[in-house]
């Protein structure tokens, strides 16, 4: 079968006679159809604990497909049947060999990966198979292509699943770009009332507006602790969300939420950043990493598509063909990187 | 009557014409006996919001003494009496103003200060006059002089208080200085089974024996975050407290804890220092900075100090005389400084 993997730094190939995957007793088997945008890849010599390999590896692991087969022991409790519209949970995890595991943090396993970074196949494929526990039925009203975003929601409403949001509460989210506009989704779906977005790039204000945003701030143009204090009355927002990771960002969102607030950091730090702990000292202020998600934060999403409080349909930005993804796609998500938030690449022949 | 004031940088002075304090409605006159160890100090021209006052202002803000006096329409539901001991909590917070002491959160109040530091005069003193709500009536057993630690283990209470501590959990202490100390015996108190503790000098890890660590790591001899890991089977730490307040110590309790674990700071921190947030990322972890104390963890030392579960006696290594408090006792702290925990002061005649 066909598959765009990974063979190293600036080496994506479209390789066309992969194996077809085999559905082993607990899994189920998944024909692809859509995916969306691109390190945990292993390297040669340093193969993934739990999935062996190393690169090249078969990437995707934002996607959503079909039912094709489903293993004789897997416990199936939504009653999947072939065709299923269905979208994955991309966990790689041993499950219950470590103490995280074994607690319920799959997503803190000690040999963690994903499907589509770390071996065990990927969505950029015509077929995959995974755990049955992680994948989740789509309602008859999901379209695929929607289907291919809850991995990226999940992200998000995992970190608003952090604090406790009450209806009418306040959030600054620091950065727009797709997590950060997935943040605002997922917060307006849970009740939040003042949003907040911090971003400089003028078309994603624009979506963040689309999806959500009460508020923006350009951190060129205005004091970003001062503006949300006021928008605020003075107190500064319950909550603050970074998808940004710059310095700026954790500063910022440190000194603005309001005494006994929130920051959840989403974002993954390329080194180490300046930080004044007294910023979260002074106010008696908590923050919190997350990493990834549990199998609840795609069933909330699910539920939240179904019920319509979200939306999030207008993040595809751009459909291409798997075959022109190398040309196409990155290309685009580099040279046209405010302008996209999700390009979906169609798996069908 | 007479007092130690802070009139400046490296000028403190035994002033012995202060005007005694009157004791206002709602307040507790306490007449003072012991005080131990010495920046929020209000300067010229920026008086503190609350007291209106600034320096010279009277120090010292751990302290016991003896009830004096009562305010005719102070709440009093311990049955307080003139010449019953008590601790008091010298906590100076609007308490009804603003946001946080509307939520019960004093410790954040927009205009926090403390008693000995703040103005609104200090434990270095024939006496001070306090809200009702502040002073809390020791129990017969207990010494005046323990009772000027109930302010230090406040602190260390109200930071241990941060995470649900289970019988036998493990936790990481960062420094054992005097609050480093109190942190020890509150764990210990709390049930902590495992107290790892991290110094440097000598003494203090002595100290640490004697007050409950279980083990002890020299950092300049020992990888600590290998060796808490070590220790704790491979997992890390229930929670890291960190007392010492320095780039190694955030480092370090951020990666010795086991995934879903908790940092709660208990520093000040001078000014910014290198932080790398994917050491909490990875794992998903929390940091938690903590500030003062409620009323409640008052209580709770004050309780623990009853049933026996806290004997801190031993952290007196030294008691002065007032009149020789700036010769003698800030000599002794600097000059000595690893010797010593706490220094009382006798404040009577």
């Amino acid at each position: 079968m066909r598959a765009l993997r990974y063979h190293g730094i600036k080496d994506l190939r479209v390789d066309n006679d992969i194996a077809e995957p085999t559905c082993a007793d607990h899994q189920i088997k998944v024909k692809l159809h859509e995916y969306s945008s691109p390190t945990f890849i292993p390297q040669p010599g340093a193969p993934h604990p739990i999935t062996k390999e190393v690169m090249p590896v078969t990437i995707g692991h934002e996607f959503s497909g079909e039912v094709l087969e489903i293993g004789s022991k897997a416990d199936n409790p939504q009653n999947l049947k072939p065709g299923d519209k269905v979208a994955v949970q991309p966990t790689i995890a041993c499950l219950d060999k470590c103490n995280p595991c074994e607690e319920g943090y799959i997503n803190c396993c000690d040999a963690a990966g994903f499907v589509g970074l770390s071996g065990g196949g990927g969505g950029m494929s015509d077929s995959v198979c995974v755990d049955a526990q992680f994948v989740f039925k789509l309602p008859e009203h999901v379209d695929l292509d929607v289907g291919a975003l809850v991995e990226p929601l999940a992200v998000a409403w995992h970190a608003v699943d952090q604090y406790p949001i009450k209806k009418g509460d306040s959030a600054l989210v620091m950065g727009a770009g797709p997590i950060g506009l997935g943040v605002i989704q997922c917060l307006k779906a849970r009740g939040a009332g003042t949003i907040i977005v911090v971003e400089i790039a003028h078309q994603r204000q624009e979506y963040a507006k689309q999806f959500g945003a009460t508020h923006l701030i350009d951190p060129r143009k205005e004091d970003t602790v001062k503006r949300a204090k006021e928008i605020t009355g003075g107190l500064g927002p319950h909550v603050a969300l970074d998808a940004a990771g710059v310095p700026a960002s954790l500063r910022d969102a440190c000194l603005a939420v309001r005494a006994r607030g929130t920051v959840v950091n989403l974002a993954i730090w390329e080194k180490e950043v300046p930080f004044q702990p007294n910023n979260l000292v002074f106010g008696e202020k908590k923050y919190l990493a997350i990493l990834g998600y549990l199998q609840k934060d795609f069933a909330g999403v699910i539920k939240a598509l179904d019920d319509g409080s979200l939306k999030p349909a207008k993040m595809i930005t751009s459909k291409i063909k798997i075959d022109r993804v190398v040309e196409d796609g990155y290309k685009a998500l580099i040279e046209e990187k405010d302008k996209h938030v999700k390009i979906l690449v169609d798996c069908r022949a």
